[in-house]
């Protein structure tokens, strides 16, 4: 079989530039400016460019190894930010390697010692829901490796990272309740040091605020937020007759345990109770009635995510800035709460 | 905080054995017998015991990371079996890291070469769908590498593997949907150099034979299986005004898919088309209806490619043995096939 294979070559033609020229903006070299860096990427893009990895290695001396660590691979959203980073990591000839923290501390603190033996380049992280001490992360930093955090970060930690505005993705969720009839609107939440967890509370409250009605902390229950813990929820809601009407959580998950409940109990989604859930899992489009959520724009994360990698792994010295970049959700409005 | 971490001496105490014997239990010391092996791992796991990794890696000069090659690691099954093999690793002191192929063959040569560079101790991988040429699994193995596949292997490569017994599943799915009354059954597979679905697509068709039902290639359709792939194939089936009353698909999204389209169809599921998937991804149990689907068993698949992984790992020349362990599924009977 003849290969087709794009090459350098067909990059520099396109844009009438030498091959070595796009070999070096591949390579980001700093004598290429960043303008040229990204017609190269770009086309490198619409044509399918596949890097020879191992030749490419030889050369560098380096791993072209990123290590990303996330709580579980297995969430469309981790999932899709890994894509997100894996796409663009790739046409810069990186490869990404995963290791997952279960939210367990201990670990995330080995998995960060594993990868630094793997001799990776940088890493890439979000933190487990346990984790509270950062030694592991400043011994990252103290070696001089790139390290930049999404989604799940810590104020104490001062690291570059990219998040997204949970509070502006919470204050939409809850308005769009409120002005659909919603009065009593519970709210399912978790550890309050996690970022997003906080940051949505405090949209819910805003949004209730900003609307004239009252918090009622009756209202705000905590939990792991998985599956079950909503089906549990929802259950003592039930029984101890607190009075709502609508409940925004901060999970899908826990979204989908407690549209079970109301249904098993023959309670309507939407008509007597509405729902809305947070992370737009696949699932939430699957159920009946499919679930209102707030999108994280998980690819655009991953892809934002990556260029500030490079970029810092490409501007040694840059170690003493952090940057931080916020993406805006979207909420996507399905049945459960029309 | 005073910590009150398992030791090796507690280990140790339990078996009243010495605890630089546990210590060359857990590091798989040859001297020491399979039988004591088995029961520090079995107290290491009862107490919780956390190895420590760094002083570990220090002692032996290995990297004690396992790289792990999966299609994505978010699917449910897949995610499962790294758990699987993750839980067992992490008590012996050996680290996953994982790669995704996205059924890419070129992605999968070039994660294979990544996990090579990162020094690891072994690779356990499962197959792209578009895996054809193996030589990147050859150059493992010469590099005397330990590797073991599991669930999707090929034929033509005798590599050490764990399997689930497809053709079993696929048998007993389809025998349970014509005990229940379908005569005109729909079969969803996929690409039949890739064992698992040759193997499902087989058993599918005994099992028709065995109930002295024709086999008719009209209803059996070939996609890449997505829940998109589902849909068209339904909708399609519909048009065509083909005569069916059950589908088995191999692949639990397809099932969903086709379910979507049956419900917007005006079509009773289980009433007028009984429905199994194949997999138990987390959705089947939470779509109405729920749907009966085939459970892969992926936490013992998980363990059990662990178990040969390290028995071979331990055993250099053992790598002139090929493993083959074939696991049962079981078929979980919910709503959709009543």
């Amino acid at each position: 079989m003849k290969s087709n294979k794009a090459t350098i070559h067909d990059i520099a033609a396109k844009l009438n530039i030498t091959a070595s020229t796009v070999s070096r903006a591949l390579n980001d070299n700093p004598r290429i400016s960043d303008e040229t860096k990204k017609k190269v990427l770009k086309v490198a893009k619409q044509i399918n460019y596949q890097p020879n990895h191992i030749a490419s290695a030889l050369r560098s001396g380096k791993s072209r190894l990123i290590g990303v660590i996330v709580p579980t691979a297995n969430r469309n959203f981790f999932s899709s930010v890994i894509r997100g980073i894996e796409d663009h990591a790739n046409i810069l000839n990186y490869k990404i390697i995963i290791s997952q923290s279960y939210d367990e501390y201990a670990k995330e603190v080995l998995n960060t010692e594993a990868l630094i033996n793997a001799r990776v380049d940088g890493i890439i992280a979000s933190l487990g829901k346990m984790t509270e001490n950062f030694d592991h992360f400043h011994k990252v930093l103290d070696k001089g490796i790139p390290l930049v955090l999404f989604d799940r970060t810590a104020d104490v930690l001062d690291v570059s990272h990219v998040i997204l505005d949970d509070h502006l993705g919470a204050y939409q969720a809850v308005d769009h309740l409120i002005k659909n009839g919603c009065r009593r609107i519970v709210h399912f939440t978790s550890a309050q040091r996690i970022n997003i967890y906080r940051e949505r509370k405090r949209g819910y409250e805003d949004a209730l605020k900003a609307n004239g009605l009252e918090v009622d902390p009756a209202l705000i229950l905590y939990s792991n937020m998985q599956l079950e813990d909503g089906r549990r929820l929802t259950e003592e809601t039930l029984q101890n007759k607190v009075h709502f009407d609508g409940i925004f959580s901060s999970s899908d998950y826990a979204a989908m345990g407690a549209l079970q409940v109301l249904k098993e109990n023959g309670i309507a989604v939407p008509g007597q109770v509405k729902l809305v859930g947070f992370g737009n899992e696949p699932f939430t489009s699957f159920s009946d009635p499919t679930i209102t959520t707030v999108d994280q724009r998980s690819i655009s994360m991953g892809k934002i995510t990556a260029e500030m990698f490079f970029e810092i792994l490409n501007n040694k010295g840059a170690e003493l800035i952090s940057k931080k970049t916020i993406i805006k959700p979207e909420l996507i409005i399905r049945d459960s709460s029309k």
